[in-house]
């Protein structure tokens, strides 16, 4: 019996400038750019073990065995690194979250992520942080941007090895937070992978797509200056493209609660008055609300005093996905 | 001293297909068709007294002496009637709307089309209904489709005399009721006419206008086959289009809501379930919900156990605008 077990911890990402559609649906090769920063404390942490002995994957999600899609994304995954490995031998992966699944926090971008760096180190690939954000890419689209450290930009490329993500600043380079306004607990209807492909149904999305790298530059020299102005405009106006294009594809996809929107007239509000915040939305009703650290409690005591919001995640600015003792 | 009285009647229009957009600020060519209903029951009535004593136009709305900005653009609309008239004499207008401004129910539309008719007819003006909607239009864009009856559209045309307004269908021909839910009486920030001149700082505007002639021919060709089903997806996608626009201009314009958005869930929920039913919302949270006759009643009692819903307006497809007993 031989067992290459590793473990890794990968942080989610929130999206400053989004991923919504891709020009090639196998390959998760989007049809724009994007840019992040992960999301530090929450995490995703992954041990995958290889065992001749098993005859097939199995997978257990917060110490519960999963089936059905769930699993079958996790092989389709391993089928991939077994691959680029010419081996074939089954593994069992063992995958926590440290905050609970489907709250608009994308969780299958720290789970890919760290079940990249689990599963390749663990049958014995040697690949680079390049490579790697490539491998996550093919299990989630975002999960490319969780690998390498703090600010991440992922240029989306046209092949498989040239749609790879890079970090553009380290997490120590300006002290953002992200306060996540849970606004509903239910799992959302429509799925990212799901969404994606209606992308393309909205008349609006090409024009979204064209304007991408404008919306890229301005938010990525925003992040080199720390000018939170610059970077606010650009991603609440990033964060409301993709949702036109959402709400305009067919079926339309209305991720927006109401609470959703008194929170975003708020943000505005809010920065108007001099406070560095804006708003993000992902594919559910949650909101993120990005600040400062010195602005933080603010915001939170701000949020918490509102109506229709359940829960508040914090999150400053996380690292890369990393090895750790199994 | 001479005075030439008349007084118009005009009904305020619903755009099941929205205008956006000019081409031409000034003379109100717009960048797309559209395609709305006129609501009865509410109305604006005016009359309008050009009184050769008086040395200046005199605005009288609701019963209260108007100066300032209303003024200003009911001078300027009477000084192109008294340049197409050839005739140097003011007027006195007596305007009344029987419903709130603000409301989210486009009261310059009325207006404007009450005071196209009583004015042009006022001064001794034989014009046809077409070059009626042109004047309207000089008004305000949306009064040429309160001109002719029923169902109308309006064609952008490129010049002042070939973007005009006909009628679809007449009133009697489909049995389609608005309700209109307000949400809030407040004034709106940012008037429709100052709107539109943002909605170039759109990426998004060119794709919807370029799309517009798909929406207009398949809502043009659902009222005249009376297929709710179809005209409800396309008028729905239409107003999301046009509200997308809105919120991605600069600045944006984001005119939801919190109830707004629960209206429009709630609304394509009891679509779902097999009732004609669906929204549309102009430049304003208040939520226009369509269905028919039959379900007007039904409609009302689920809008009117909603929270957050000040007052309910119900319209059923209203008459062209005519003239009246002084």
């Amino acid at each position: 019996m031989k067992i290459f077990t590793s473990t890794a911890i990968a942080h989610p990402n929130i999206a400053l400038i989004k991923y919504w559609g891709n020009k090639n649906q196998i390959l998760r090769i989007p049809v724009n750019g994007s840019i992040s920063f992960n999301l530090d404390r929450l995490f995703t942490k992954t041990q995958v073990s290889f065992d001749s002995e098993l005859t097939a994957d199995i997978l257990f999600i917060n110490g519960i065995e999963t089936t059905g899609s769930g699993l079958s994304r996790v092989v389709s995954f391993l089928n991939i690194v077994r691959e680029i490995a010419g081996k074939q031998i089954f593994a069992q992966v063992n995958s926590e979250n440290n905050f609970p699944v489907g709250t608009g926090i994308a969780s299958s971008a720290s789970a890919f992520a760290a079940l990249s760096l689990a599963a390749s180190n663990a049958i014995g690939l040697n690949i680079s942080e390049k490579e790697l954000t490539c491998l996550a890419r093919r299990g989630s689209g975002s999960a490319s941007r969780s690998i390498p450290d703090g600010f991440v930009e992922w240029f989306p490329g046209e092949t498989d090895s040239d749609s790879f993500a890079v970090s553009i600043a380290p997490s120590t380079y300006w002290d953002l937070v992200d306060l996540v306004a849970v606004v509903s607990h239910e799992h959302k209807k429509v799925g990212s992978t799901a969404g994606h492909e209606l992308a393309n149904t909205s008349p609006l999305q090409s024009a979204r797509v064209e304007d991408a790298n404008r919306r890229l530059d301005i938010v990525r020299k925003a992040i080199i200056n720390r000018d939170f102005q610059a970077m606010a405009e650009m991603v609440e106006l990033d964060s409301n493209m993709m949702h036109a294009v959402m709400m305009t594809s067919s079926p339309a996809l209305m991720y927006w609660e109401n609470t959703s929107i008194s929170i975003m007239k708020n943000v505005q509000k809010w920065r108007a008055s001099g406070i560095p915040v804006c708003y993000t939305m992902d594919a559910g009703p949650n909101v993120h609300v990005i600040t400062t650290k010195e602005y933080s409690e603010n915001i939170n005591q701000r949020l918490a005093s509102m109506s229709g919001i359940k829960q508040i995640f914090t999150a400053a600015v996380g690292g890369k996905t990393r090895l750790v003792e199994n």
